[in-house]
């Protein structure tokens, strides 16, 4: 699938720093792992950076890793930090914005994001 | 779902510390949260613990976020650390292995594992 992507059939092994990444809104870098029904990505948030409302037919998982991450759907929003998490259903809007000192994230998507993978493809370094 | 789960309608908030533990394996300790196509996990292992080789009929991505796995699939084993991450798919038999400082992960499956749904119903504190 990709000479990032290091691994024979069943298995994949993956280096987040060996995957190149993509932007999908300003200070928002993703390096995704593709599986077969899922899109798992290292997500980094800049120090204020944010994804704007949104929503799309994929459920969605974000588990913080570091920093702080604002999300905001159904009309709450919460601040969370390393050891939190929040998951949306499909069609459910959300958006989110880093902390002073931005976020990180391991993100996954069900089923694949295909415009993320569009956006990969296009993302690589030539 | 859950008292520990926050949540209405289509978000769900997850505090890793507020979602008793389940046991996988002798020092194996995952904290799971469900989606409706997946569950991902926060696991901790601790040194030198592992789970022996087995497979299951789901995908499975999991992402070092501390310390380090010794993961062996497809006749290969490659320890993983921070920033690194294995994806398997079904029915691929694999294997793994804390090293000496342990191992925090996130893990996703897809689609949901049942029999951990329902080891984790058996775990919860009375």
């Amino acid at each position: 699938m990709s000479g990032e992507v290091q691994g024979k059939g069943g298995v994949q092994w993956v280096k987040r720093d060996a995957v190149h990444p993509m932007s999908t809104a300003a200070g928002v870098e993703m390096r995704p792992m593709f599986g077969e029904g899922f899109l798992t990505c290292w997500v980094k948030l800049e120090p204020g950076a944010g994804v704007p409302q949104h929503s799309h037919v994929h459920e969605q998982v974000g588990v913080v890793t570091a920093g702080s991450l604002s999300v905001s759907a159904e009309g709450e929003t919460r601040t969370l930090s390393e050891g939190e998490a929040y998951l949306v259903g499909p069609h459910v809007p959300h958006e989110a914005t880093a902390g002073p000192n931005g976020a990180e994230l391991v993100e996954t998507f069900v089923p694949v994001r295909e415009d993320f993978r569009e956006l990969w493809e296009r993302s690589r370094p030539s």
